[in-house]
């Protein structure tokens, strides 16, 4: 990273990111440190109008998902498990000032939502890594926690991403820079989805599994469903990219996973994908489980992650 | 369009659009009919749980636009513009019972949340389309009101689109369907356009334009800007790109105008996107503006819009 960054800045950068045992999150923009005041814009934060080391300097977990209910809901089961001693009350919105996203913070978990759709968590992920890097965080890890459609698998399944491709089950995410496309990588953490993965194995509640997902840029045509607006192919056709999906090894479609990957990597902060999923898309479209089954399903994420994060810190035999 | 549906459905449709000078909201999908409930899932509704006709059959005009908040204060607005009897407690969301968007209406006026992004407003306009359709709702006009970063002109200034394009200033939006990609048109219409641009000429409070509007899939890379996590380009070469943009007519940049138009045009919807520019990119990257300042900028669409709207409904002379 220090061979883009410009010759003033990299010294101090340089001792930063070699702190003895400590990964520190890293930005890849030479022009950063030169601004004078940062304002992350869509989190209604910044760094003259507030105290991000002191915010946020201890944060070692970050967990996002679309809905802000969810990641609200998210962080209140958080509070309960982690045992802290501030009252419910205290966990408000950081991001109250704007209605883009919201932001919890719960001891050293962040839990933010993201909205739908690569754009909108790739806004969210800029000033967030910002954040992170403003506020000097080291050893983070991020974790998607997210709603999807199955393929092959029953309901309520949850899969832990192995590798996030496209709509043409390749493992890359293409960007574009001014009018350029630039291919980036979506390489996630090995070591984490294995550990996930043998957290699970502890929850006899719900099946958990690893598999390739893939990520669409919209919920109807580009995922072969039948009920929208707009629908150009037959049944068939779409049943059967769906079981070239399978084939492919993917077992869940979402709609952010490529970008998360892909971003994560290249600043530093290790992450893994873990969502449920809400149907069997070889089974069918829509979405129409009753409410209350959707509502446990989504829990089922966040009762994993809680797990992971409580046997990170240490914690889980005096909680579990 | 009678074309592509299947015979059953092929009466009924067509005497549907052929009543006399009403132009229905259409779907193109020939599968649709056949589905014996269709659960708006992201909008919570349904046409088994709903009443669609009843609740929406008498709506003229579709508002959309990013922010919760900002629908609502425009749904509050339009209240107090059209003089409704109704008390301002009973607006409500119409989409209470999920988050993904918030919907009020205000007589025949529907404002609505999209998120940001061309997934996330996509997935809405699937749904709100066939919400039209169940509704059987005609002669619709709708209309985007947003915010953009402005190309070359006064920060605060209102950008009605003439033609909506896309990283590479072509009019075009691209559609992945199963993993083929189908390029759609993003025609605008006309004499919308112009209505609105002759509705702005009484407004001399703010100055109005009409322009090309480019949307991108991110808010930092794919904008040129300076002060994300990533950036890969120097100063020059993001400043370049802006100017060539400006010396292709584009105006403004924002997120969600290529498949607006492309889905709008399909479906029989009239639409216009109609967005401020809070800053000009061409003099820097940050929204930094006091908080009031932006506050009455983004007012400023939603001014315009709602004289339109009342001109439109021969109101204009007793309200305004």
């Amino acid at each position: 990273m220090a061979s883009i960054l410009p010759a003033s800045n990299t010294s101090m950068r340089s001792d930063r990111n070699t702190y003895v045992g400590k990964s520190f999150v890293h930005i890849k923009n030479p022009y950063l440190d030169s601004m004078d005041e940062d304002v992350l814009y869509h989190l209604d934060l910044g760094t003259k109008t507030h105290n991000l080391p002191e915010m946020f300097g201890d944060v070692k977990f970050v967990c996002v998902g679309g809905s802000p209910n969810r990641m609200k809901a998210f962080a209140l089961f958080m509070h309960k498990e982690l045992r802290l001693a501030d009252s419910e009350e205290d966990i408000k919105d950081i991001c109250a000032g704007t209605d883009r996203y919201c932001m919890y913070k719960i001891g050293p978990v962040l839990s933010i939502s993201h909205g739908m759709g690569v754009p909108s968590i790739s806004i969210m992920l800029h000033e967030l890594i910002k954040l992170l890097y403003h506020a000097r965080c080291s050893d983070v890890t991020i974790i998607r926690i997210g709603t999807s459609g199955g393929i092959g698998i029953a309901p309520g399944s949850v899969v832990i991403t192995d590798e996030a491709v496209d709509s043409f089950f390749k493992p890359r995410f293409e960007q574009v820079i001014l009018d350029n496309i630039v291919t980036r990588s979506t390489e996630l953490d090995k070591e984490l989805a294995e550990e996930l993965f043998n957290c699970s194995k502890e929850i006899s509640t719900f099946p958990t599994l690893i598999g390739h997902t893939m990520c669409t840029y919209d919920f109807y045509e580009g995922q072969g469903r039948l009920d929208g607006a707009l629908c150009s192919f037959s049944r068939e056709k779409g049943l059967d990219y769906l079981k070239r999906a399978y084939n492919a090894g993917i077992r869940n479609i979402e709609m952010e996973s490529t970008v998360f990957a892909a971003m994560c990597r290249l600043c530093g902060l290790k992450a893994a994908v873990v969502c449920v999923t809400l149907l069997n898309r070889l089974e069918c479209d829509q979405i129409n489980s009753p409410h209350d089954v959707l509502v446990e399903y989504q829990k089922r994420p966040q009762l994993l992650i809680s797990k992971f994060i409580k046997q990170r810190l240490g914690l889980l035999d005096q909680t579990s």
